[in-house]
């Protein structure tokens, strides 16, 4: 019967910006951050923990938002808490003035995720199971009741998503143990960000295949010239059987997006990511007509679940990029799940930043089990950053993300990394 | 050659909630509040000020996110200011590590149009002229610089604008006097907020018809038996040749909008506003086709010029609803008022809550002069609440927005106003 006592947020920085990791078109100088939260128990074991991912400046305003919704868990039974995870994030959502700021978009509605994502970690971490395997092992009823629907009957109802979701129940118990057995396939971006000289991007990139990465992605945008000697270069280094993507990371307008992509030559590319800006639901189906057979991936910065239902009725994209802290949580990323489930898109989830890999890969491996099974077009980002600050890192073998066994939501930091970390008073800013 | 010294932002609150005015489907309990901003300068007579619109809980970071971002006007002189408000425009809303937080959106996006908005009014006041007329005698060269065209010149290009700009500066000088004459027709809220009685409700729409309104607003979308009976009783009330609009505030989806609106009956309605989510371009345009000939009013809420400029290309609304201080800004809504004017669209701002009036009138005579010039669709909204705590209040004759004369853009608060709602510690809350 453990009782949510308090919650406190920290400012978490790494200066990634010292040495262009993480680097690309649009993100000159990111410092990877957290906006962490935890929650403590009246058991001393048992805490939850999330956070937002953000590149820097600002991370304590996404602080501030986290204090404003987090009252909302404090003093519940996490048993209690369990059973009404839906109502939770509808709350949370719908706070009638809170709202104003967003709607559901912004620093306000990532807040909302991270209070969610903790909430999920506490309970699963109550269960003790993964996340992944406490959202798969819910009924499809329970799953539905997760979901708000609002605003997204058009493309898929309560009623739609139970019917799917009755069905993919027949293959749970093999597609677990298939998990298990051979986890899920990862890309790698460790090899493309911009700050690289082609050298080192070359020799990563001879890495990644000999890790046994079949997909590859490059950071692209701020020179058509420098894009096309390294998508040469990159394509010379890992032959013609590994797929190469790029990541425009939102540089283009519409017309000029359309343009430089046709002119990059036959590079035989997999995607193109995040071409322009992320609300342009209507610029994105352009581009993908006009760039076609090069598909569109994108959703990182996707703000919520009405821009991922405008994307999948416009065509706008082929893979869905889902963000473990971009929306609100577990909850709004499930709703993604069962709209690409009935539209047959697959989900690609975006990784990287500050824990992504260690939270995102949870909700992939739920859409593997319970939702849509089977995609051979499914991938999960991997970047080998800050994975040695997490509790329970990312696993990965052969270029696979292998299943998390431990429980929780992954979110999870050590003490000594959050107390390092802390921005500005922590020891690895202060001796500087 | 004034200088900016310093700035500062306070909680503003009103305690709109205690009487239910600004209720309606979505927004039960709002207090109206200011997250307000001061620039001062070395000159003691000459500061700056701005605001961006919230509806209580969430003020204070509303604030905390302008505080990230104000740094960008202090230490400049006013009169460089003037000459560079496009860079600025472009350098809030592009900071590489803030621009991850929305991206432009939500807190941090409306922080920006605040800081954005207290620099035009400092600017406005140093040459003595009200922002509508500062803004009216900018060449258009001038006006195309304050633009950021990245991500919307699929729509207009800065060459399209600047001939656009440069066929109405031809009638400039004839659209100036009509409108020191005559101003720009107004319409009501004030009678339709979904918290009155009937008896209040009919009561307040005759008094505006006497008051010489030809267009009134209700709330709607709670219950469609008090929809079909608040519709009834208003247009018995108000006479078959006045315009009758109604605003449900995004509480739908798209089905039931659809069928919800095409059940109201033959009450001849000039627009349904906002009949769902914000960011739904795909949606408005589905309900735009399925409710013809009844046409639809959004933007309010329209985080940023991608989205308007999706509802033109989709013909997702017929009335465009810009918002003081939703978007970045003067700037950001002087691409609305480009775009609007590109394609017909007439330009309907929305007004109300605390300044949005004082502010927005400046966009729509600036549009007016300028831009659009004439057009018999326009109509800016106004709602009668909170004019007494600003220095410059709008001055509405016979239903009409008459232009001020004064000085600046229209945001600044007596200083009395200020301290006296203060939240928490303004005597308004602490008598409570």
């Amino acid at each position: 019967m453990a009782k949510v006592t308090s919650f406190k947020t920290v400012d978490v920085r790494f200066p990634t910006s010292r040495g262009l990791d993480g680097s690309d078109a649009m993100n000159q100088d990111p410092d990877y951050s957290a906006a962490y939260l935890v929650f403590e128990t009246d058991e001393p074991e048992l805490s939850g923990h999330g956070l937002v991912f953000t590149i820097g400046r600002g991370n304590d305003l996404q602080c501030a938002a986290i204090d404003l919704l987090a009252g909302y868990v404090v003093g519940r039974e996490v048993s209690e808490l369990a059973k009404g995870m839906g109502d939770l994030a509808r709350s949370l959502v719908r706070d009638s003035q809170m709202r104003w700021l967003g709607p559901e978009k912004g620093v306000t509605h990532m807040a909302a995720g991270a209070v969610l994502n903790a909430a999920w970690d506490l309970v699963s971490k109550s269960a003790g199971k993964p996340l992944w395997k406490y959202l798969s092992e819910l009924s499809p009823a329970e799953i539905v009741d997760l979901v708000d629907f609002r605003y997204i009957t058009d493309v898929i109802t309560k009623e739609e998503a139970l019917s799917l979701l009755t069905k993919a129940a027949a293959n749970k118990t093999k597609n677990e143990a298939k998990l298990l057995a051979e986890g899920l396939p990862a890309y790698t971006t460790t090899p493309g960000w911009l700050g690289y000289t082609d050298e080192k991007m070359v020799r990563l990139a001879k890495q990644a295949v000999a890790d046994g990465f079949t997909l590859i992605k490059l950071k692209c945008g701020v020179s058509l010239e420098d894009d096309k000697r390294r998508l040469r270069l990159a394509r010379e280094a890992i032959g013609p059987d590994i797929r190469l993507a790029v990541d425009a990371n939102q540089v283009w307008d519409v017309p000029n997006a359309i343009e430089w992509i046709n002119s990059l030559g036959d590079i035989n590319l997999h995607w193109v990511e995040e071409p322009t800006n992320p609300d342009d639901v209507v610029g994105h189906a352009a581009i993908a007509k006009a760039i076609a057979p090069v598909r569109v991936a994108t959703g990182e910065h996707a703000a919520n679940r009405i821009i991922f239902k405008q994307m999948i009725q416009a065509k706008s994209l082929s893979f869905l990029q889902i963000d473990a802290t971009r929306v609100a949580g577990v909850n709004e990323n499930i709703a993604m799940l069962l709209m690409a489930a009935k539209h047959g898109v697959p989900v690609c989830p975006h990784a990287g930043g500050v824990g992504l890999c260690e939270m995102v890969q949870h909700l992939a491996m739920f859409d593997f089990v319970a939702i849509a099974g089977e995609n051979p077009d499914r991938v999960v980002e991997f970047v080998d950053h800050l994975h040695e600050h997490f509790v329970v890192p990312t696993k990965i073998q052969r270029a696979r993300y292998m299943a998390p066994v431990e429980p929780g939501a992954g979110a999870e930091m050590f003490k000594q990394s959050v107390v390092d970390f802390t921005y500005p008073t922590g020891k690895e800013w202060i001796d500087v």
